[in-house]
C-alpha cells in the first residue's frame, strides 16, 4: 500500500496575487510543505539526510488547477508516494477545500550526492516510500 | 509561423534556496514575467484586457528542470504560442544559461470573464496568437 | 492591558536562501501570518472587514534581525498591539526559537475604504485593540 | 560624495497581492535586487566577495510605503550608501514611479566570515563604500 499524509495548511496573504486568488506558482510551495512535512514525518528529515550526504533535486513538476483559492482558505494537502526507482521516486498530490478538489500534481526527485552527481537512494528509505 | 519572444531576466537572491540554487517554484515566475512581457509587446497589455473584461487563469504548469540555476546567473526565457482554441491557449517555454537548456516548461490558460466563467479569447487575440 | 498571541510556525524551505537561512524578506511575511491570526481570532477576519468596506494598508514596516533562521525550524511570532490611533495602528512582534529571540519588529497601518482613502477605524476594534 | 546608483525594474505579477498591490515585503526584494545589481557594478560581485570569505547578513531593515504599486508598472530603485563603519555598512533606498515616491528605506549589512562571525570589511571596499 503506498504511503500517503494529509497536510492542513492555510492559504496567506503573500501567496495571493492582484487577481483575488493564490498564484499558481504557490501550488508547488504546498506541495513542497506537504512533502517535506511526511519525509520528516516518516523519519525522513531534511537536515539527517543532508547530514548523510543525500539530496533530492526536483526534476519536473506538473500542477492541475480545479478550482481558485483565496485568502485564509483553510486547506488539506495529501500526498502520495508514486513511482520509487533506484536514483529517483515521485510524489503526486492533491489539495481540497472542504470536499473540493481544487488542484493536483505530481513532482519527480531525483537523488544526488553533495557533489550533485545522481545516486541511488538510501536503500533503507527506498523500501520506506515503496511502502 | 508561430510568435516567441525572448526575455532576459537575471536571478534574484530571493530567488534562490538553501541549496544554493533557484527555488524550483521561480520557474513558473520567470515563465510568467515572459509571457506578460511576450503579450504587452504583442499590444496585449494586462491592464487593457482586464478593463475590456478578459482575463485569463492558469489552468495547467509543467517545468521540467535539466540543470541548476544560481544567483546572478543570466538567463534568457523564450516564449512561444502552442495551442490555441476557442477558449484556451497554452505556451511553451525554454530558460536558457549561454547555451545551455536548465529548463523547459509550458503552460495552458482559460479565458474567463469578470465573475470568471470560461469565454471565449477574444478573436483578435486569437488570430494573433496563431500568427 | 495590552492583547497579544503566539503563533506558531514551522520554517519552509521556500522561505531560504543560497545563504542557508531564511531571506529577510520573510520575516514580514511571518509578522502578518501572525497578525492575521491574531486578528481572525480576535473576531475580525479579513473578510468580514472587507464586506463592510474596512481595509489595511501597510504604512511602514520594521525589523531587526538577531540570529539565522534555517529550514524546518520551529519558531513562535508573538504578536503585540503598539498604538491604536483613530486611523491607524501598529504592532509589534517578536520572533522566537525556543529561547532564543530571533527577530523583533513593527510594523504600521492605516485604515483605508474601498476607494483607498484614509479611514478611522470601526469603533468596536479600536476598543478591542486597546484592550 | 556618496555612491549611489539607479536601478530600473518593472512589477511582476507574482508580487501583487489580493488588495490588487505589491505586496509589501517584496519592496524589501527590489531594495536587494538593486543594492546587488548597484555593488556588482561597481565591482563588488556577491560571487567574487564569497570566494575571498566575505559575506554580508542583513541587521535591519526598514521599509516606508508612501503609495501602492501595481502590476506592470516601471519603476526605478535610487540605492544610496548610508554609514560605513569597520564591520557594518547601511543603504539608503528610494522607489518611484515616474515623479511619484513610492516607497523610502533602509538597511543595515554586518560582515561576516565564512563561520558567520561578524568581520571587518574588506579596507577596498569600505574605501570604496565611502566613496
Amino acid at each position: 500500500m503506498p504511503r500517503r499524509a494529509e497536510t492542513p495548511l492555510r492559504v496567506r496573504f503573500a501567496e495571493t496575487d492582484a487577481q483575488g486568488v493564490v498564484y499558481h506558482a504557490n501550488h508547488l510551495v504546498y506541495f513542497e510543505v506537504a512533502r517535506g512535512e511526511f519525509l520528516r514525518e516518516g523519519g525522513w528529515a531534511y537536515e539527517a539526510l543532508a547530514a548523510a550526504g543525500t539530496f533530492f533535486v526536483v526534476a519536473e513538476a506538473r500542477v492541475t488547477y480545479r478550482a481558485p483559492l483565496r485568502y485564509d482558505d483553510a486547506i488539506v494537502v495529501t500526498t502520495r508516494v508514486g513511482e520509487v526507482r533506484t536514483r529517483s521516486c515521485t510524489f503526486e498530490y492533491e489539495i481540497r477545500r472542504g470536499d473540493t478538489v481544487v488542484a493536483t500534481g505530481t513532482t519527480a526527485h531525483v537523488c544526488v550526492d553533495r557533489e550533485g552527481r545522481a545516486a541511488p537512494l538510501p536503500e533503507s528509505m527506498r523500501a520506506w516510500l515503496a511502502g
